[in-house]
């Protein structure tokens, strides 16, 4: 049976506004806002004043509220909320993605602990309910993939960058005005902020739990005119994707700029949108399509989980019970176009397997197969720009004894 | 807590033994099939043949089976295994579309009544998880519409047509090959498949139950030359789109080819694949893509009905309590392209809002806004072609008294 469920509201941006507007259009959800936690009280608000409080204790002291919804930007001082709420009997929702990726493994204990739910649906992918989906609907199905368009406003400067040939700069700065793109455009441009999700989604997928600084990022702040050129001439376009896969009893996982051809699923996705494609023994190959940011889509979210509350729900991180006990790897060779200064020393000896290349003017470009660690390093060296192969292969890399004894 | 359960299954066919072959791969879900019914025992069977047996009581009187899952292809006699199964206290699973879209009321009735669940995951659009997503995900959000490709035969047919220029009959018997069409092809062709997979959505959207027949389908038989000409000088594709909005207190709903434009999302969604865009208030445009049809898909959906059984989940049909009662209507002004031959009597008068025409040899070819009950009636003439224009407007039609009045 559904009760009336109160809620104390932790931060009033753009979801947070989003959600109380969600809140009280909807007729089917029993709950509301009875508090909201601020950090600047003289800013003008939309709602009475009384509502409002920069006194955490506000909240968390009253006992009448039994859901804390957590939606600061602060990321440290997101998780000392969640803690605070879980251990004073109160069920969490949150949309924090970094905060989540960075405690995903606390997070999951002090339910356990607790006996507290801490719901984060809009922390993966906007409104699209991949994690939902992930526990409930893909729960006994043989999850061998996961990947997608996690970040809204890399998309969107992409597809301004291919679509309307908009400057990268340019595409970067509407992407800010429109909302789409974080505070700090680094989370984005390179690849931290889908990287989050990527985390968490890795949890719900295949029961690991992996921290960020493992899971290898590579942006697209250093795609050059060479990419470009070279998506032009083979009809392709640059997608960021996020993706893990299962091989063995190893699960990879990274992010990195790809070059996509005119048919693949992820060609179509373009502007702010997100898409996450899953792919199960079973139910073999599903796309899910979505709004990956916004005021509405994201309170959309929230206001899922909200209600999911309503009835006791919590995840149960089901994958964990499922496998065989799975360990995450960066063991891996992936197919990728390197293009660099000439003067840069990058040969094709770096290659563990060779494909094809060309040299114009200062410019070199190298295509093969490279270890994914080596693909980091280079992606952070100035003027070297690192793009997966369109349809990438990728090989689990066996470290043969016999390099290590001629290392040693 | 789970509890582990035990199947009594009807019918052995594709889906049947994909969903034996999950079962027994997967380690999730604690459930397993105890008897099998069939209606031919003489047929050779991979499995032991103490597994089946040709008497429905096996199953239906044995105390032990908690779960019927119903996977025969009789719609008569599968209501009767539901009813039968439902009111001898168990649980029903059950992915017989047609079946339910013309029961679903009563279905709805049972299992208030008995206090059982009836899951049709499968029903609709394969391994989407569609029902699930309408019922929990989005069940706070004021969905205003829901639309897609929910046959996947007669995309697999479309999709031939046109990327590979092979002829409509040929393209029919390919899909029958492999599995795509019904065993009886008009049930796709002509529109009949989707329309009862259109009738349990809009039951899930928006709390309405319709009866099929009120539901206006027209199919891609009678797809002519000039569509396809006319498709090819636009640059359209056509697919065959299920569709039901909402406008005011009224919902509306019909099953109709349409040309399709290079950048609608129903564009790129190629042979057997299925899809469904969900519109919302709040959650904005979400789209699912996954195979609509086949052993695993449609097993996959099954099976995670089994599993949510083991923790007793039921619909709630919410939808149902949210909305002012809403009424199914066809009072609807469509924008539709009509070819046909010169000699028969469609004239620009018959359209609302003539938009543009043209004739040529013995063909001519009128696009404008037209009733759906016009345009029913026009497609079941011999020589007429009836396809949704692109981005087609749709206008609620208001019975003006005057015309009434003209009449009497």
């Amino acid at each position: 049976m559904k009760k009336k469920l109160t809620i104390g509201l932790f931060g009033f941006g753009v979801v947070g506004q989003g959600l109380y507007n969600v809140l009280s259009q909807t007729q089917g959800v029993k709950a509301e806002i009875k508090r909201i936690v601020i950090k600047d009280k003289t800013k003008t608000r939309s709602l009475p004043s009384e509502l409002f409080t920069t006194n955490k204790e506000d909240v968390l002291n009253d006992p009448s509220i039994d859901i804390v919804v957590e939606l600061i930007n602060d990321h440290v001082a997101a998780f000392d909320i969640v803690k605070e709420a879980v251990t004073r009997g109160k069920h969490v929702v949150t949309a924090n993605k970094r905060m989540l990726a960075e405690n995903l493994e606390e997070i999951y204990s002090l339910q356990q602990q607790y006996g507290k739910s801490i719901l984060y649906e809009g922390s993966v992918c906007g409104s699209i309910p991949i994690i939902r989906n992930l526990e409930e609907y893909y729960d006994n199905d043989l999850l061998t993939s996961i990947e997608g368009i996690f970040n809204g406003s890399t998309n969107y400067i992409l597809t301004k960058v291919f679509e309307e040939k908009k400057s990268y700069a340019d595409a970067l700065v509407k992407a800010q005005e429109l909302g789409f793109a974080e505070t700090d455009p680094a989370l984005d441009v390179e690849g931290y902020d889908p990287k989050f999700k990527l985390v968490i989604a890795i949890a719900h997928t295949f029961g690991v739990f992996v921290q960020p600084h493992q899971v290898i990022n590579i942006g697209i702040d250093k795609i050059s005119e060479t990419d470009l050129k070279y998506a032009k001439e083979n009809n392709l376009s640059i997608k960021l994707v996020a993706r893990a896969f299962k091989q063995g009893t190893k699960v990879f996982g990274f992010v990195a700029p790809q070059f996509i051809e005119q048919h693949h699923p992820l060609a179509s996705i373009r502007n702010e949108y997100n898409a996450v494609l899953v792919e199960g023994a079973f139910a073999e190959k599903q796309t899910f399509v979505g709004k990956g940011a916004g005021s509405y889509p994201t309170g959309s979210a929230v206001l899922s989980d909200v209600s999911a509350l309503t009835y006791g729900y919590c995840y149960e991180y089901k994958k964990r019970l499922q496998h065989e006990p799975l360990t995450f790897s960066n063991d891996l060779l992936v197919e990728a176009v390197v293009s660099f200064e000439k003067e840069i020393p990058i040969t094709i000896h770096d290659f563990e397997k060779f494909k094809s290349g060309y040299a114009a003017n200062s410019k070199q470009l190298l295509c093969g197969l490279v270890s994914l660690e080596k693909l980091k390093t280079w992606s952070a060296l100035p003027g070297v720009s690192v793009v997966l192969a369109p349809n990438a292969e990728f090989k689990v890399s066996v470290r043969e004894k016999t390099s290590v004894l001629e290392v040693a």
